[in-house]
């Protein structure tokens, strides 16, 4: 199959953006309303629907775009050798809209404003720190993969690299600065306070960085299917 | 393999339909029984159970019928170039009485009478919205799939993608006309009220004619294997 | 590779067996202990557990015995035309066996008596009616899988279907006559009174009659390379 | 791909430990601060974030080194023909100082200092045991697979095997002498008291050496692939 339209892949991307912030909040919503005071079942129940979800929409749109929806994952592919940096440059756009649109559709569904903007306040130290490796990691499943011949892996590697980094790192693994622009959208249990996004976006642009120098030293050679 | 016989295939139908309705509704009761008063940790019990069973069953009844027990699946499959129009309406009933079947099931196995009727009021504009996104949703895992030669993904990933839904969504994502029907059959925690299910259905249909067409726009081309 | 001769098969079916009764007897343990009244989330714990432990011990032991664990498995196998009756025969005192000594470890893993007898009355009807649902279940999906050419995705089917049938029963599906005899002799969570024992072990065989028919019904043709 | 040098499979031992220590440390911290005082919930949410992690970095770094995090695992692998002595030799020192950095790592990420000695003894018959155990199964899912041209399934079959024995065993089932001494330095959920950490590696010793008995009994044979 020959390579799909730049069209067709940012509606892709704008979709399943969308549908990654609609998740991420949506079952944050509900957990925080299924499981009042139990701050541990929340993130329990938000960090499976959170890991499942995303292995389903990365089949859904994977094919198309190849399912990125996070412009730190674009980016690094672009300088890794795959996608050119004009179709990067293309893909963030459609990432952080629809990363917006899913956080309203989120509200939405469950009877919330349109929109209300986050107070939780997440700037830290120990917060950057988890975004800076969780950023990394997320880039060494996926490219470890992509170079490999094992790319048909990757939606449940990333479902369970995430479920897992919801847990060892502090920040929850935001890991993706379109998502992190998305979940300022709403005042629930996956918001983020506008003020707390500069710090998260460059620790995970710094995460981005040190990923893609280790996957050129650990996977130096782009196998003849992928190049 | 030839395609099984109407008949063979339409037992298939029947038979999952009522697996999936006493999966839904029988780890409901479970749940309600064994975790009294914490709703969060019930829906999450019924998730997580609604999801592997889900992954079992396709990959039993998979080969002989598709293993849709979903009417929105299999008129879907019909507009876009799979099965029969014919054989969709042959499905639906199977898929209906199944569905029913195994909401008898689940209360007998549980000791409750073979039939109550739910009293469950869900319809809702917040819920009604969530339907057309979460059945838009499943039409796309099924025939992003299905249209990229990547079906034997599809048992995995449509358990994944209901266990999510059951969360993102604030009506649990039924996501299926069949089992809303054979879900006013049991007066337990995944229960309906029969005037709840016209808005349901209607938003499943709505969501289903959404699905189809993103999915023409995102993948028009039948791979040959599965033309 | 040709067949293991009958010997190492009899010792692969021992071990399995003993792992899986210490599995779910041991996580039944744990879970008792560590989530003390609340029954719900002591039954997730243990159903995850063995879940996830299913899928592994079948990896392990599959190319050896075909990892039945389960004399149901093994008599349906031979009159579907798999493995010979007097090997069936001869499976069926390993996986008692197995399934006794597992129970004994997994008592001494957690600091308790090697045997006692538990008292967990469990037989009712409806629990009749569960044990015969999920054999018949667990049945048509090994042959189903086995009959197509799937066999690659039994380990984890198995392990999904008896996760899901924890919860979509009332017996929380034993679905095995050896490991219901092993259950015996640990007094503890998972276990299951002797008096309970025939009711549980003839619905099983009830079960496994009942899926016999199913899977000739919907699967009358073996592959060349199943035959 | 001919095998990488090994100063690369040094650093991919080296990186996938810290990972693996990093995120059962990590993930047992959160699990303390937001689930406290209930030990059971603590447990599902460190062994489920475990599990899936594990199959994340498996798969994120097998092909280079491959993915042992883990000395019993390196040596077994020698004496079945796999790798060096050498080479494992060298790998030990990598995995323990990844371990003990991902312990470092943990503690920062929380805000935490940077090194505490746990004072959680651990040590005690009934643990022994399980470490025996826990560790001969583990293996024997390397190997199994290994042994029978199956090995892209290990990095699912790992994590789930990890899964069930934080449930199945006493100990929660360290199965690792490098996790076990990274474990010391860090005085939270996972952490284990330096004078218990002689009896764990003992026992895990002793499970290498009965799990690649059994091995060596039901897997005779390298297929040519593996030789």
């Amino acid at each position: 199959m020959s390579a799909p339209n730049l069209w067709r892949r940012l509606v892709a991307e704008f979709l399943g953006s969308a549908f990654l912030a609609a998740i991420v909040i949506g079952s944050g919503i509900a957990a925080q309303r299924l499981s009042p005071g139990d701050t541990g079942l929340e993130l329990l129940e938000n960090a499976a629907a959170t890991a499942v979800g995303l292995f389903a929409i990365i089949l859904m749109f994977g094919p198309v775009s190849g399912a990125h929806f996070n412009p730190v994952v674009s980016f690094a592919d672009a300088t890794l050798g795959g996608i050119s940096w004009r179709d990067a440059a293309a893909y963030l756009p459609a990432q952080v809209a629809g990363c917006i649109s899913g956080a309203v559709v989120a509200n939405l569904m469950f009877g919330l404003d349109a929109v209300s903007i986050s107070v939780k306040q997440r700037a830290s130290g120990p917060h950057a720190l988890s975004e800076v490796i969780a950023t990394a990691g997320l880039l060494l499943v996926i490219f470890a993969l992509a170079r490999t011949g094992r790319a048909a892996s990757a939606p449940a590697a990333v479902g369970a690299y995430i479920g897992a980094a919801y847990w060892f790192t502090s920040s929850t693994s935001f890991a993706n600065p379109a998502i992190t622009v998305g979940r300022m959208f709403s005042n629930t249990f996956a918001g983020i306070a506008p003020s707390s996004v500069p710090v998260f976006i460059l620790a995970q642009v710094g995460g981005g960085i040190a990923g893609v120098f280790i996957i050129r030293f650990l996977y130096p050679a782009l196998t003849p299917a992928q190049a």
